[in-house]
């Protein structure tokens, strides 16, 4: 009860109530958010002779489960925490595991855990090793700064995850991530007890993976860009490490142009193919008519049902816009003879070819909305990048399935636009609890266009953490200045997981101005956000391709501005204390004033650099922006009531100046600015000041 | 003769004289500068259809080194350039060597290159792969973002090094360090063409190496940190790819506690004896008296001249403090039978039994001063920690030596003081043109007493590539700001390389405030540097050790602050016009209020983190000498005269502030400030304004 109280609470405003002892909740920077929790009273302290001992089920992944546990907990203190394995009366940590957990990790195992912390010590306890592992990303989360050093809070938890499938789908088709690159996003995975690595190895751009089968499929489909089969091996285990699912998708019968490179015959039109380029919806596909078809599928899909352990195995099937199908006389004869009337149903027939080639090789196939249809199987799974309508759809057929959209992580949304999106809601909100177990949970998706690894880790974190906590956190954990807190404080942690969303962003920076003096450049960055969507092909002026470079400013600002979001909220709150708070009004005036002048200083830079360049006419906007919140704060602070006629010529200002441009870059701090010139306005929010 | 009016004029101010054409000087931006230069006209574009061709002497070793300079390309700019190599008439550049290297690499081998870049195309000969090498990393540096996009100035570049023995040592006894930092490291020093790789891999802190002849060296000497010999030949492999000799150190008789952990017996007192954790010299020595120690080392010297391929082989021989040797009576018996009057005697000695077992090894012996001694043969090498004193009598002696003197990146001097530092000046600048020949070069020394993994890099860039300028560029290239403004530009490309001296920074501070928001702590960071020389030790309340973390401010900030170089300069610019400078004022008053102001905010959050705690006193010391600067600028600017009291008082207030306390911290902007309140003196530098 007590803790149903705390978590209403939390849901409000984390307030501090819950606490009444040492530890106040906004300190407890969890994320995600644990199903229980109660402070204790004081710290424990985390020093150089901190130790941990396993008890019960012991194996090996535990031990380098908890050897990896010190090893980050040093580099995120820089405490040198190195003891061997204590023993039990002498350990600060005591893991204790019951049993094992299955030999190849499924969905709906047992993932809870218990974090008892007092001042004498720390207990964790978990069923299997999943249980544990989580448990142990949970205390190296709890370590903080406090006045005496390094500590944890005294505190106890009890945790599990509301979802059983929660993921993060990375795209290296269309842009190859390079396997270094994929271990630290596992590592990130693992810090916000996501449990799913759905790997999208191939599409038009790229075959990513060997095949000794058949081994045109990489050796012409992928520019020498793939993974071995061995090293496919070694990720595999280095996830089953951290408690992740590996889930290999092989896009068929549509996103298939790098098949053809090599295999052309079973393409749906003559070769010769050549890998695409560009992006979007392009007319290969797979013929669905011919037996040799499906004796090449066969023979792959059981060469990477032997590779891949996990019992799910993801076929895609989405985007077959039919062309190539239509232009083919065969295939349209064929439709006729098997009664097939539409594409849809031809794509339904080889999805149900396709469909037992994967129950033959032991595995549930798993693909995009477009696979279901009614007489599939009901082990399948549909992942949905239509929406909860379809999701929920799906559930009252008896089948399983996952929420995609609304996690598109490429598209740039914020974190908070992300978070709001829940599996079971909307058009799932009204299903039977029966129909809502069938909601496995999601997967962020990080599709590839605009990413390369350089890049991508700034365009999964820190936002999939957010993600995470929808999918791990119960239903009514939404408020958004709590997350916001804990995403910011989670963030900078993950630099010392090797995560380069943050660090790579001055190089990049200073790369645009080819010189280490980046202020202006940096200020402009701060506020600026790439477009969302997909509005960055529509503002190319020729189409964007595979062999763009990604080292514009769009590529190197973050999804989200931080400083952007924080000044919309300042000017928020302003307005809602009735323009009163003088305080607030110099912090105000001071942005305005840093964004106004910094346009000079930048363009006068801009000339020497084509990277630079690109970005002044966004500085230019920033700069008229900026000066229309100047004179409205100058009006508020007057208690002065601004014209109408400069009110609606100082809007159409802002208006035009926040229209991305062709660097494609946003500047949400406009918004603020609007509403400042609409307060000072003589029907504003503030007229009664 | 052209060429030579450059030099000439390039070492007084980089004057554009020399550049009549298309490139300024200071647009090249090369470190270290080449020997002759000539501006061509127009540039050669740098695009993602970039080629490079080899033509002459083939190697695998040419073709790594092709990929890398690619890769290495496509980091720095950000374009996807992968093309396979082209074919000659095609290629954007041609790479000609004539023939092969040493098989294995010798100090003295032919390391010029030619480059010669038109807006047609580049050509890039050479002797030998070593000098293509360096070559291609002056190709890399010379690319810079242009208003076209990226490209290369038209130019000609004839380049050899001045001196032969090029040379970073690291220290891996006192603190290990794991081979992926030591691989970023030999990367940064293949961009500043160093070429020895000096790996001093055993001291009373550790012993890091895997003797598979006498495992306890290593098993109980190292924590468990250390290298396996597969390792070590990967990493000699690693270095040979990038022009760069491996050279390793273990030190005796002296620094060799680590050794005496797993064989007391080779010790000059009985043992047991435990892996030394404190800093310092120790009275541990190898016992020079008795035949098994030899053997010992016959044994241990062979097994290591098989795994190190170079032809030198460094013995260490420094800092014995004979102290055991007084207190042995056996070894004092020893001495009067052998007519050694003293412990240096005795160590010349031990000395020439040592230099005999390495020679039957077929290495020539490396060692600090202290192995010079009448009678050793003349193909050993002196690496000199005394001076050039030394070095240049080494010299007379008819003995090779190599500086370090002045090269000790470790005590965080300025990379102008390094820069200073000349082979052949002082104590060396009176030699015969024979005796100079036999001074081959020099070694920046990385001491480890305060570097891990995290930090190591800051502490060895961007000031080592001053040493390399100096080691590689003709003596009279010292023209200081041309040296900073070249570094400054070199210092963010390493990042490219994955060097983390620039990118730890931040993730370092925010686990000093434990959050993200680190504007304060930012600021003070800034213009802070840690104690010079050993301060440090010398301040600490507690002799620090091993065991320390090292996750303080001084562990954070720069060696050489950049802010504080620029404001000084500002300050001397200033009081050089007659402080007549307007804007300069304003520039200076800017930031003295930022320093003022800051002290308020920082001291808010330290309460909350012992890191940041800290720190407080400095940050109170730097309000203190921003305050005493400000009232002296309002003095200037009014051009008001500064009463003898007040200067007097606020110089003592200055003097006070910027002694550094137990944060041992420095605040280099302290003589800037002093320099303003002499200004505004009566018999100030500005009194006639």
């Amino acid at each position: 009860m007590r803790t149903l109280l705390c978590r209403f609470i939390l849901q409000l405003w984390l307030s501090a109530i819950c606490f009444p002892q040492a530890v106040p909740a906004d300190q407890l920077k969890l994320m995600p958010l644990p199903s229980e929790f109660q402070a204790g009273n004081g710290r424990l302290a985390v020093n150089g002779s901190f130790s941990v001992a396993l008890t019960g089920y012991r194996e090996e992944r535990l031990t380098r489960a908890v050897e990896r546990f010190l090893n980050n907990a040093s580099r995120q203190t820089g405490l040198p925490i190195n003891k061997p394995s204590a023993q039990v009366d002498k350990a600060t940590l005591t893991v204790h595991t019951e049993h094992a957990s299955k030999a190849v990790q499924e969905p709906g195992e047992d993932e809870s855990y218990t974090l008892e912390i007092t001042t004498a010590g720390a207990k964790l306890s978990a069923a299997n090793p999943l249980g544990a592992m989580h448990g142990l990303q949970t205390f190296l989360q709890l370590i903080q700064v406090t006045p005496e050093g390094f500590a944890v809070p005294a505190v106890t938890i009890h945790d599990k995850p509301r979802f059983v499938w929660r993921g993060l789908m990375i795209d290296v088709g269309r842009h190859f991530i390079p396997l270094d690159v994929l271990r630290r996003n596992l590592d990130g995975m693992e810090a916000v007890k996501l449990n799913v690595f759905h790997w999208h190895l191939s599409d038009n751009q790229g075959f990513r993976l060997e095949s000794k089968k058949f081994p045109k499929l990489h050796e012409m489909g992928s520019d020498g860009l793939y993974y071995s089969q061995a090293e496919v091996r070694d990720l595999i285990a280095y996830a089953r490490d951290r408690g992740i699912r590996v889930i290999p998708e092989f896009d068929m019968p549509g996103h298939s142009t790098a098949w053809f490179v090599g295999y052309p015959d079973l393409a749906s039109a003559p070769g010769p193919y050549q890998i695409e380029r560009r992006w979007g919806v392009f007319d290969p596909a797979m013929d669905p008519t011919r037996d040799s078809v499906y004796k090449f599928l066969d023979d792959f899909i059981g060469e990477m049902a032997r590779l891949f352990p996990d019992p799910y195995f993801h076929i895609g099937g989405d985007e077959v816009n039919g062309k190539q199908w239509d232009a083919n006389a065969k295939i349209q004869e064929f439709k006729k003879a098997h009664n097939l009337a539409s594409n849809e149903a031809l794509q339904t027939y080889f999805t149900q070819h396709v469909q037992k080639i994967v129950s033959k090789h032991h595995k549930m196939m798993v693909g995009w909305d477009e696979i279901l249809s009614p007489g599939m199987p009901k082990d399948i799974v549909i992942q949905s990048w239509r929406g909860q309508e379809s999701l929920g759809a799906a559930t009252k057929q008896g089948y399983r399935g996952i929420l995609s959209n609304g996690y598109y992580i490429d598209l740039n949304w914020s974190a908070a636009r992300h978070y709001a999106v829940d599996p079971m809601a909307d058009g799932a909100a009204n299903l039977s609890a029966e129909e809502k177990e069938r909601i496995l949970g999601g997967e962020a998706t990080m599709w590839s266009e605009y990413v390369g690894p350089e890049i991508i880790d700034s365009r999964i974190w820190p936002r999939t953490a957010a993600v995470a906590e929808r999918l791990w956190s119960a239903q009514n954990v939404t408020d958004i200045e709590s997350m916001y807190s804990r995403m910011d404080q989670f963030s900078w942690r993950l630099d010392f997981l090797g995560l380069t969303h943050n660090i790579n962003r001055v190089p990049m920076l200073q790369r645009i101005a080819d010189q280490p003096g980046i202020d202006s450049l940096r200020v402009l960055a701060d506020v600026a956000e790439p477009v969302k969507d997909y509005t960055r092909e529509e503002l190319a002026a020729t189409p964007p391709t595979q062999e763009n470079p990604l080292n514009r400013l769009v590529d190197a600002v973050s999804p989200e501005s931080e400083v952007a979001r924080e000044f919309v909220k300042q000017v928020d709150e302003l307005i809602a204390g009735q323009c009163q708070d003088r305080a607030a009004m110099v912090k105000i005036r001071a942005a305005l004033v840093s964004w106004r002048n910094n346009d000079d200083v930048l363009q006068a830079a801009s000339s020497s650099s084509a990277l630079l360049r690109e970005a002044a006419a966004t500085s230019k906007n920033l700069a008229t922006i900026a000066a229309a919140g100047l004179q409205a704060i100058d009006f508020i602070e007057h208690q002065e009531t601004a014209p109408d006629s400069w009110v609606k010529a100082e809007s159409a200002l802002i208006q035009e100046a926040q229209k991305p441009n062709s660097a494609q870059l946003l500047l949400p701090v406009a918004p603020g600015a609007q509403k400042l010139v609409e307060a000072s306005a003589a029907t504003g929010a503030c007229k009664g000041r």
